[in-house]
C-alpha cells in the first residue's frame, strides 16, 4: 500500500470551455483516523456531467466546487482501515470520495457511506446502473415521466449511464422506447445490445429539419414522455413531437453546461401541447432509493438491465475523461480505475 | 329588433401580425329555430388573445378557425326566442356565441349555454372575472401555483382579465403579488385600485438587465410561482428570480402570438431551480369551476375582486379592438358592445 494520495483538485474555474489546465495533481499523506472515520481505499472514481457545473461560481443547486479543494466525485472501494464499529477492514463501500485515490470518511453522517455487495456484480455497477445514474433515470422515468404501457419515451444520450436506465426501464413498463445518440457505433449498441426501438444519431442530422424528420420517423404516434439530459437542438425537436399531455424530466442540460447557456426555441408549445416540464436532482429524492434499486436489481439479475463502461486507467487520466465526456467521446458510464 | 345579423367572418390567415383585412363584416338573415334551440340577442362579446391562435392553420390544442365562418368568441346575453323547455324569452344567458349580434345555439349541448344572475353583477362580469378569464386565473393559480401564505407571486399582464383576477386571489391567500404590465397608468391601477404589493412596467425597461434588477427590488424573497400570460422578456426574467421548487402555470404566450415564437433564454433553470412548469387550459378543467366560481364570487361580493373593462362599442369595432388587445392597448377586460 501506497504512503501517498493522489489527488486533482480544482484550481481554476473555466470560462467557457472546462481545460484540462482547470485541474491539477497533488500528492497527499494518507489522512490519520479519528473516532467514527473510515479509510477507504478508492477501485473507482464516477465521472458525470454535473460535476461540469459544479465548476461554475454561480447559482446552482448546489455549492460550488471550492478551488485548490479535492474534485467532488462518487467512488466505490475497499475499507482499508476502520475506526467505526458498522465498517470493517475489507467491506466494500461506496459514496462520495472525490478524485482521489484515498478517501478518510465520517461514516457516521447518514449517506456518507453505503455497504455494497461486490459478489454478484461488478463493484463498478455501483457508480453506473445500481447508483446515483440508475437511480436518477429510476426517478424521473417512474416518478415525472410516468409511462403507461404502449407510450412512446425519447431519451437523450441514451447510451450512457443514465439514458440506458431509462430506455431498458421503459422497454421493461411496456413502452416505446427511443433514444438519441452520437454516432452510428452508440446508436448501434443502443438497439443492438440496450433493446431500445429506435436510436437516432443526431450528428448526422446538419439542420432541425432533418433531425425533426429522423424523429417523426421513429416516433409514429408521438411522444408521450420525454427524459432530457441534454437540451439544445435533441430537445427542440423533442417538444415538437410531444403529445397532449406529456411530461417532460428534466435531467440535464449538458448541451449548455460549457459556456452561453442553450435556449428553448419554442416555449410555447408547453401551453399548446399542455405539458409538464420538471427539472429535478435526485439526491433530493433519497426516500426512493431503495424501491429504485430493488427494481433496477431485479432487472440486472435477470439479464434486462445491460451496460457499458469506458474506463480510464489512473487517477492522472481523470481530467481527460471528464472533458471527453462532456464532448461525448466516452461510451456508456465514464469510470477512472484507481487501484 | 333587427332582422339582420351583422356578422363577423374570418376570411385570411395572417402572415406575422394579424390585420384588419383578415375580417369581414357581413349581414345574415336571422336564423330560425328549431327544436331544442334558443335565439340569443347579444350584449357583449368578449376578446381574448387565444382568438390569435385559432387564426392561425397550425397543430395546436384546438382545431383553427374556419376561414369565412363567424369568429369564434364567448358572448353574453338575452333569450328572446325559445323552443328548449328550460330557457326562457328574457333570460340571460352566457354561451359562445361568436362576433355576431345574434346566435342560435343547441341548447341541450352540455356546456353551450349558461344561466346567468345579472341582478347583482353586472352581465359582462360573465365574461371576465366570474367567467373564462376567471376561472382561468383560478385554475391556474390554485391548482398549479398552489400558493401558501407568505410565497411571492408574479404574474405579467396584470391589469388584464386573467392578470387582475390572479393578484387578487394570490393577496386573498397571504402571498405577496407582484405584477408585470405595460405603462405607468396601468402599474398604478394595479397596485391603487386592484391591492397587488407592487407591479413593475415593462416598458421601462429597455434591457434584461434592468428588468430583471426591477423585479428584484420588487421581489426579496425570490419567486415562489408564476403565472404566465406574456411570455419573452418578461417571463425570462422572472426565470431568473425563481426559488427552488417553484412552480410556473403557462397560461399565455402572447408575445408569440404574432409572427415568430419566441424562445425562453434559461431553460437549464427549470433544473438548476427544479421547477415544473405546466401549460394548461381552462377547458379542459370544467370540473372545477363550479368551485373557482364560488370563490370569485364571493370574493366579489365582498368588494375583493375589482375588475376594469375596455368596451369598444359596436361590432363593427371589433376587429381594431382585437387587433389592439394583442398590442396591450386595452386596459382591462376588453369588451365589445353589441347592443
Amino acid at each position: 500500500m501506497s504512503t501517498v494520495n493522489k489527488q486533482i483538485l480544482l484550481v481554476s474555474r473555466p470560462t467557457g470551455d472546462a481545460v484540462a489546465s482547470n485541474f491539477k495533481l497533488v500528492e497527499a499523506p494518507l489522512p490519520e483516523l479519528n473516532d467514527g472515520q473510515v479509510l477507504v481505499r478508492h477501485h473507482y472514481l464516477s465521472l458525470d456531467p454535473y460535476m461540469r457545473w459544479r465548476m461554475n461560481d454561480a447559482k446552482s443547486y448546489a455549492a460550488p466546487q471550492p478551488l485548490n479543494q479535492v474534485m467532488i466525485g462518487g467512488t466505490v472501494g475497499e475499507v482499508i482501515e476502520s475506526r467505526h464499529p458498522k465498517f470493517k477492514v475489507g467491506d466494500m463501500v461506496a459514496g462520495m470520495g472525490g478524485w482521489q485515490q484515498y478517501a478518510r470518511v465520517d461514516a457516521q453522517v447518514p449517506g456518507a457511506l453505503r455497504k455494497v455487495d461486490a459478489s454478484r456484480v461488478p463493484l463498478s455497477a455501483y457508480l453506473g446502473s445500481l447508483g446515483m445514474p440508475g437511480v436518477t433515470a429510476w426517478y424521473g422515468l417512474m416518478k415525472i415521466c410516468a409511462p403507461k404501457p404502449g407510450d412512446t419515451v425519447v431519451v437523450s444520450a441514451a447510451s450512457g449511464a443514465v439514458g440506458s436506465v431509462v430506455g431498458q426501464l421503459a422497454k421493461a413498463h411496456g413502452c416505446r422506447a427511443v433514444g438519441f445518440a452520437g454516432g452510428a457505433e452508440k446508436c448501434a449498441y443502443v438497439v443492438n445490445e440496450l433493446g431500445f426501438d429506435a436510436c437516432i444519431d443526431y450528428k448526422a442530422h446538419a439542420t432541425p429539419a432533418s433531425l425533426l424528420a429522423a424523429l417523426e420517423a421513429q416516433t409514429p404516434k408521438g411522444v408521450d414522455a420525454c427524459f432530457e439530459n441534454v437540451g439544445g437542438a435533441v430537445f427542440d425537436a423533442t417538444l415538437l413531437r410531444m403529445n397532449d399531455f406529456g411530461r417532460i424530466a428534466l435531467c440535464g442540460m449538458i448541451a449548455g453546461y460549457d459556456g452561453v447557456p442553450t435556449p428553448m426555441s419554442r416555449p410555447d408549445l408547453i401551453l399548446q401541447s399542455r405539458l409538464r416540464v420538471e427539472g429535478f436532482i435526485v439526491s433530493e429524492h433519497m426516500q426512493f432509493w431503495p424501491e429504485a434499486l430493488a427494481e433496477l436489481g431485479g432487472l440486472m439479475a435477470a439479464g434486462r438491465l445491460k451496460f457499458r463502461e469506458s474506463i480510464a486507467p489512473r487517477i492522472e487520466d481523470a481530467p481527460e475523461a471528464f472533458l471527453g465526456l462532456l464532448k461525448g467521446r466516452n461510451f456508456g458510464k465514464q469510470l477512472v480505475k484507481l487501484i
